[in-house]
C-alpha cells in the first residue's frame, strides 16, 4: 500500500502578525516585537501543530514608513538559531541574502545551525530586492537582478562545495594511534570564479542533513531558473488557483529540464487566512484588520511595487494600475495589482484593504472546513504541495490554525499526526544528499 | 559598608577540552565535538557555578595538523546563540573577526543576540591571526597587523554608531493614532570612512545592554591600544605573576590615558588548572595529559609561533628559542617561549609538554585550596580582576572547578553565591551606556 501524499505546512512568522495592522488590535502587545519569549511561544505552537517548519524573512535595512507598523527587526538567522534550543523537531528556515553576505561565512553559519539543531536547518536564498540595503553594505548602488542572480548561483555553488568538503566518515577518532580525522577525507574546494575565490575546506564536519535544505522564492525568470536548479522547496505568491497551477506546472517542468526529480522540489504558495465559527464571523474578523490599516503604509508599499507615486490619488475613486514594463523587478506583485484592478472595479481604498489581507497571497476567509476545502483544492489539483502559512496576528492566528484546521487535515489523512523523522529533510520527504566531489572551478577565458 | 571587590570568572570552552590531548583520554567521547547536548551541558555547569560568562574562540579556517586534535569546528556566534535558549543568566561571549566580516551584518547579529539572550551578549573582537583565513574570504593575502587594527577601530566605530542609532524610547506603540515608532528618534549614521561606508540606521531597536559587552585580547601595541579605547574586558596570556602585574598596570594606564575609568575595564588572564585531592594527584593528572600529547601537533604550533621549522630538531636535546624580531606578529607567545627556554633548561620535549598544559597561560596545579591561593594572589596584588578559565578536559575539568574551587571563593566572599542582575553588564559591574549621537564621519582630504 502506498502512503497517501502528504501536505507540507510552513509557518511564516513576523513579529506580532503578518497583517500590517495586527499591532493595532487590542490583543497585541507591541513590546513583544523583540521579545524572545514571544518567538519561543510561536515556535512551540507550530511544533505542537506538527508543522514542517517555521520561517523568517530578511530585511537588512530599516523599511520606509517604519512608523506605520512593526517589521522584521531581528536578524532572522540569529533569531531562529536561538529558537533551536527550545524546540526539538520543527524545521528552522532563515532567509539570508547572497548579495550582502560572503559565501564562506554564511555557509559556515548554516552548517553550524544544522549541527546545533540536529538536522533542522534551512536557508531561504534571496538576492534582496530592497535597494536601501546597498547603502548599509558599502555598495554604491544596489546591483541589478541579472547581476544579483549570477552572484547567487555562484554563491550556491561555493556553499554546496563547502558543505560537501568533508566526507561523512572523515572523523576517525583513533585515540590509540592519535588520529582524530583522516586528512585525505577532507577536501579543499579551490573555487576560483567570477564573483568569489574560496579555498576551503570548511572547518566543520559534514552536517546531519548533509546540506541545509534550500528554499527559494524568485518569481522572475532568473529567480525561477535558480529555484529549478537548486531549491528543495519554493515559496510563491499566487492569489488565484489558475495562476497557481500554471506556476506549479512551469516550475516542475523547469526542474525536470535540469535533470532533477520534480517530486523532490516542493511548491508552497502563501496562504493568508481569517478563520471564524461561521463565514460571517470570519469576514467580520478580516474587516477588523482592514479597518485598522493606515493608507500611508499601503500607499508606500503599492507605490514601490508599481513605480507609481500614488500619494496624491483619491482613495475613494476607482483605480487602474497599468501593466508593468518588461524591465520591472517587482514582477509578481505588480502583475497581481494590475490584474486585480483590471478584473474588479476597486477603489484605491478597496485595493489597499485587499492587499493588506493577503499581501499578494491567496486569502482563505471562512470556517475551518472552508479553509480546509481551499487547501485540499490547491493540493489535489496541481497547484501546491503544501502551503506557506501567513498568520495575520501572532500568536492568535497561528493558534487558531493549529487548533482548528490541522486536526481536520489530520482526520483526512493529509497531514502527519506526529513527526516521523527528526530532520527537516525527513519531514519534507527529501533524501540526505551524498557529498559530491566537484572539480575546482576554472574561470573561463571569456569572463 | 562598601561591598567587597568581586572576582570575575569566564569559562573558555573548546569542544571536548582545551588541552590538545584531552580527546585521547579514556573519558572523552570524540562524537561530542559537534554535539549540541555536550555544549548545553557545559553552559549549564558554568551557570550552576554562577560564572560571569562562557566564551568561544573563532577559527574561520581549518587548522594545520587537523588530524592531531579536535579544534573549534563550529561557528562560535551560532553556537553561543543556540545556547542562549537553555540558559538564563550566564553571559555569552562569541569571538568574531573584524577582518573577515562586514560591520552592518555583524552589528546586526550581535544586537539580535543581545535581544534574544535578554542582555547577555558579548563580542570578543579579534582581527584574526591565522593567515589561512584570507583564502576563504577572497583576499589575495592576509592583511598585516597595522592594516587589520586600523580596520578594527573603524569597524568598532561603525558598530557603536549602529547600536546607538535608536533612542531608547523610539518605540511609541500608539495604537489609537497609528504610530508604532517615532522616526525622529531613529538616526541614520551616514558613516563615510577609509574602510567602510554605512548609512544605517540599524533596523533593530536598542538592545537590553545598550551595546553588547566588548572583549579584546590583543597583546601587540595596536592590540593594547584598541583594547584601551574600546574594551570592557580584556583576555590575556600571562604565565608569570610579574609579567601579569606589568601588563595590568600598563593596560589600566592606557585606559586612563583615553579618559576612561580603569575600574570599568576588567583584565582577565587565562588560567589553566589541574586539580587533585593532593598536590601529587594534581601533578599526576597533568602528567596524564602530557603523556598523551603528539609531538607533531606541538611542533607545528611552536614552529608557527616562532617562525622556526622545528620538525627536524632532537626532541630530547635542550632547546633555546631566540627572541623575536620586531615585526613578528605572534608577539606574546613568542616572548613566552623565548623566556621559558632562556630561564629553564628545557629539552624540546619538555617545552612541548609545558606548552600543552598551559597554552601560554598561567597553570595552577594542586589542591582546590592551592588553586584558590593562586587566584587570590593574582587578584589581590594587581595582576587580575578575575580569570579566563581554560579547562583541560570538558566537561570534567569545568565540573571540578565549579564543584571544588567556586565554593571556596564564595566562602571567602570573593565570588557571588547567586547572580544579582540579569545582564552580563550587571555581572561585570558595568553600566549600561547611553546612546551617543555622533557627527557623521567625513573622510579627511589626506586619505
Amino acid at each position: 500500500m502506498t502512503a497517501k501524499r502528504q501536505l507540507h505546512l510552513n509557518a511564516f512568522l513576523r513579529n506580532i502578525g503578518q497583517h500590517e495592522a495586527a499591532w493595532r488590535l487590542p490583543e497585541s502587545d507591541t513590546r513583544l516585537v523583540t521579545d524572545i519569549g514571544h518567538f519561543q511561544r510561536l515556535a512551540q505552537i507550530a511544533e505542537k501543530g506538527k508543522l514542517d517548519a517555521i520561517f523568517f524573512a530578511d530585511h537588512p535595512a530599516l523599511k520606509d514608513r517604519s512608523q506605520d507598523r512593526p517589521w522584521d527587526s531581528l536578524d532572522p538567522f540569529t533569531l531562529i538559531t536561538a529558537l533551536s534550543g527550545v524546540t526539538s523537531r520543527i524545521g528552522l528556515v532563515a532567509t539570508a541574502s547572497t548579495t550582502y553576505n560572503d559565501p564562506y561565512g554564511l555557509a559556515r553559519r548554516f552548517a553550524t545551525l544544522d549541527h546545533v539543531s540536529r538536522g533542522r536547518a534551512a536557508w531561504n536564498v534571496v538576492t534582496t530586492s530592497n535597494a536601501a540595503a546597498a547603502a548599509n553594505f558599502g555598495f554604491e548602488h544596489h546591483p541589478d537582478p541579472n547581476a544579483r542572480y549570477r552572484r547567487a548561483a555562484e554563491f550556491l555553488d561555493v556553499a554546496y562545495a563547502l558543505w560537501d568538503s568533508w566526507d561523512d566518515d572523515a572523523i576517525v577518532g583513533d585515540k590509540a594511534r592519535g588520529i582524530f580525522v583522516d586528512p585525505d577525507r577532507i577536501h579543499r574546494i579551490d573555487h576560483v570564479g567570477r564573483e568569489f575565490n574560496v579555498a576551503g575546506p570548511l572547518e566543520i564536519p559534514r552536517t546531519p542533513q548533509g546540506r541545509p535544505v534550500i528554499f527559494q522564492a524568485g518569481s522572475s525568470e532568473p529567480g525561477k531558473d535558480l529555484a529549478a536548479r537548486y531549491a528543495d522547496a519554493i515559496f510563491t505568491a499566487q492569489p488565484e488557483i489558475e495562476e497557481g497551477r500554471a506556476f506549479y506546472a512551469d516550475i516542475k517542468a523547469r526542474v525536470r529540464a535540469h535533470g532533477r526529480d520534480p517530486d523532490k522540489v516542493l511548491i508552497l504558495p502563501g496562504l493568508s487566512f481569517f478563520i471564524g465559527g461561521t463565514e460571517e464571523e470570519a469576514f467580520a474578523l478580516r474587516e477588523t484588520f482592514e479597518d485598522l490599516t493606515l493608507p500611508t503604509y499601503g500607499l508606500a508599499q503599492l507605490s514601490r511595487v508599481t513605480g507609481i507615486d500614488l500619494s496624491t490619488y483619491d482613495l475613494d475613486a476607482p483605480i487602474r494600475i497599468p501593466p508593468r514594463s518588461a524591465e520591472d523587478e517587482q514582477r509578481s506583485r505588480h502583475d497581481l495589482v494590475y490584474r486585480l484592478t483590471r478584473d474588479e472595479n476597486l477603489t484605491l481604498r478597496q485595493l489597499l484593504r485587499r492587499l493588506s489581507a493577503g499581501r499578494g497571497h491567496r486569502i482563505a476567509t471562512g470556517t475551518p472546513e472552508q479553509v480546509v476545502a481551499t487547501i485540499v483544492e490547491w493540493f489535489e489539483t496541481g497547484a501546491a504541495d503544501g502551503f506557506n502559512l501567513i498568520p495575520p496576528a501572532l500568536p492568535s492566528s497561528l493558534s487558531t490554525f493549529v487548533d482548528e484546521v490541522v486536526p481536520l487535515l489530520q482526520a483526512r489523512g493529509l497531514f502527519r499526526t506526529d513527526y516521523e523523522g527528526t530532520t527537516l529533510r525527513e519531514h519534507l520527504g527529501l533524501e540526505r544528499p551524498a557529498a559530491v566531489r566537484r572539480p575546482a572551478a576554472v574561470p573561463s577565458a571569456a569572463e
